[in-house]
């Protein structure tokens, strides 16, 4: 870390970051800005405010950095002429393929689709890869309910358009207490994190189970986890027998993000894989925030030794683009244009998460994270003795880089890393979380840890006062 | 056009096509290509198949290609070193904004926003910029309701994680019969025109009004027009008193276009904005398709000389990026972090938008549409008086190259255009719909025209036979 950089003590935003915000809101919503950034000064795990200000970069654009700031193999990426062609001639994928989209799909996230799952439908975002999951749940739960290739009645497509029964049935995704999955209208109705995100938003009356709330360490908890744990599987197969409605879907979290960095036991994810078995629900696995390696593994699923896999898992953020992988080939709907839209993603994205999915690979990522992570976790270990009013609940053991710990006021916090060269993300109601690069390495460890002690000593010294 | 390409019959699609199709197959939907597509051999108007065949492109990526492939100023656009940037160094646009991001919707978007919409909200597809527009009009109706300054509360806020009321309200957009919005579960519970689109996908049990059913030429049918359009405004009223819930926004297209090219008066559209001025509801007018110049105006509302602007404008497709312009500053959420998402649009894409006006602005190329479009109807008119059995409702006169008509078998007549090498769309039921790129001029016009004759021709020499 570049010194005199770090824990000089800046104000956050600056006068630069202030005035270019403020001339920013004339036309776009600023209020959430923390800055603003130069992202050509922006380099691997640094970013660079508009006021000079350098940070250690350690929530990444929301958890959707994967390799670093003008990482190289990205930047060779960009300047190809597959993109600069994907970029110009952007097709209606669905109509009108590239000859070059199989072996972009190929060579990039099909190599490193989660075992058993060998197919892929593109989209843009984390929420639209969600919707268009539970969309493939309805189509197959309503495909076997008609049974296979009885036809469509008239009344079934007239009563659609109408937005009435049966064409337009009363099918449910069944979701967790405080998970996020996405802000559209069928992804908003299965988030529970924040008011924020729902209050006012007409939503689907899908019901939603009690996620564990575990107690950490894991290790020292074992006998009330696994309790309630098994409250939670019970709770999730009596909405199952009680519901309303048909659930076609369960839709779940690795580790809850947004909602709090809320872990379970690869015993949990079992349970609800035995459970969707069961009773025939298809298991979305959305993997937006867990997935390309942070979590130690490249899915972070791959944590759960599952005997067969999820139905669907889906992804966006580190991807640089979004979209759901499948193995089932009946959730290809019965026909065409059923699963469609103009676009079907972005190329130019995709080809990006090519070059992504090389970095990580080549550079051995997901292994380093995997080890970083360990030697993070073991210094935040440290630090909550030290500070134990500071560092509550650490959680993520073995899970690579996604650590969190809850603390007595999360928003000061981050200000206050802000300000002394580290930026660095809140989740829940009073949660840290670190969302650092794969290309964090050892080498950043004792500068996020110093920068740590630095706030929690000036504190510790502000409460004596 | 370049002779012997077209007019040369070929198997559409050719054997290297279907091969390439295939293969695809495995891994991704594949059932609804058309042919595979060499993108670096495409130029101009003209598309290429990896069989090497050549096509005159009047459908345009459905609508989506703005200024023809591989536009020389959109490829220096790509090659930038701000494209560059923008695409390997993602941002969350409402945390961490670019420096340029300002610059780059200011000197693009915002050049050619709607007269009276001066803010805008960045997305990545069409269905999202009608969500989030659905999602703005939801939250203001509630602010209205709830009174301005007055605090949630705590009842509102658990709810709405339950997904219950008051939490979640019972409010609906309106729509129109036969309209298409999307596909995600707002904008599908708002799209009208296929089945195929909504069947077995829950929606929300929001109303749909007629949409006028006029008869063309329109100058012919004026009384019966304006009594079919007062009868749909009359229902528009009627629904708005009746409905079961409260009604928060009306969504309606300029022209109906996946819905089958339906057209209706500016009488009309003046009549839905002062319906929803008397009402409170806010009008989003639904510029996916129209948008972007091809009606002969920047933006197709621009025909109807409304008194007061539409609250919202969304667009798409040919902007190469979405999003939805608005004017009251009352549509800004009163907290931050309400209308807001992970990534907020794609700069690259963005970067892209300010290209394509560019390009437009300065090939003044509206207005070749608008000139090009009163051409290209007079020919269709003198086709449709020789083959009065092949092209029927002709329509889209003064709406540059907007242009439709209905046909025997719309699905047939397209395929025969494509073995004669022109690509081209259909819409609705029956309906051929063209959908030229901004940059096809005059000298496109006989081309398209003789290849209609030689299908029509053949039709006829085989219904004498």
């Amino acid at each position: 870390m570049a010194s005199g950089t770090v824990f000089a003590k800046r104000d956050v935003p600056g006068p630069v970051s202030k005035a270019a915000s403020n001339k920013l809101s004339n036309v776009f919503d600023a209020r959430a800005v923390h800055f603003v950034v130069n992202y050509e000064k922006s380099s691997g795990n640094y970013i660079v405010d508009v006021d000079g200000n350098k940070y250690l970069d350690v929530y990444s654009q929301i958890a959707s950095i994967p390799v670093g700031y003008n990482n190289p193999t990205l930047v060779a990426a960009a300047e190809s002429q597959e993109m600069i062609s994907a970029l110009v001639n952007r097709p209606a994928i669905g109509n009108f393929p590239s000859h070059r989209w199989h072996d972009m799909l190929n060579d990039g996230l099909l190599k490193v689709a989660p075992p058993g799952l060998n197919r892929i439908f593109t989209a843009q975002s984390g929420s639209e890869a969600n919707e268009l999951a539970f969309k493939a749940a309805f189509m197959l739960y309503r495909r076997k309910e008609r049974g296979e290739g009885v036809e469509w009645t008239a009344n079934e497509m007239s009563s659609c358009l109408n937005n009435k029964h049966p064409g337009s049935p009363n099918l449910a995704i069944l979701s967790f207490a405080r998970s996020f999955h996405g802000r559209g209208f069928g992804s908003l109705s299965a988030t529970r994190s924040k008011a924020v995100h729902k209050l006012d938003i007409p939503s689907f009356n899908w019901p939603q189970a009690p996620f564990p709330a575990l107690k950490y360490p894991l290790e020292d908890h074992t006998e009330d986890n696994a309790a309630e744990e098994k409250r939670c599987l019970d709770m999730v197969k009596s909405i199952i027998a009680s519901c309303h409605c048909p659930i076609a879907g369960l839709i779940v979290e690795p580790i809850q993000s947004e909602g709090g960095d809320n872990h379970a036991s690869p015993a949990f994810f079992q349970g609800l894989r035995k459970l969707t078995k069961k009773y025939g629900i298809i298991l979305i696995v959305d993997e937006v925030q867990t997935g390309f390696g942070a979590t130690g593994k490249f899915w972070a699923h791959e944590h759960w030794s599952l005997k067969s896999p999820p139905d669907i898992v889906t992804f966006s953020k580190k991807a640089q683009t979004a979209g759901y992988y499948f193995g089932d080939q009946m959730l290809i709907p019965d026909k065409a244009y059923r699963q469609f839209n103009t676009w079907i993603g972005d190329p130019a994205r995709v080809i990006l998460s090519k070059a992504v999915i090389q970095e990580i690979l080549d550079k051995k990522l997901v292994e380093q994270c995997a080890r970083v992570g360990e030697i993070l976790y073991t210094e935040l270990e440290k630090l909550m003795s030290q500070y134990p009013d500071q560092i509550m609940n650490l959680r993520g053991k073995g899970q690579g880089t996604f650590i969190a710990f809850d603390t007595q006021d999360a928003a000061t916090l981050a200000l206050s890393m802000k300000q002394l060269g580290v930026n660095i993300g809140t989740c829940g109601v009073q949660t840290v979380r670190l969302r650092p690069m794969l290309s964090f390495d050892e080498s950043y460890v004792p500068s996020l840890v110093a920068a740590f002690c630095m706030v929690f000593g000036d504190k510790s010294r502000r409460n004596q006062m």
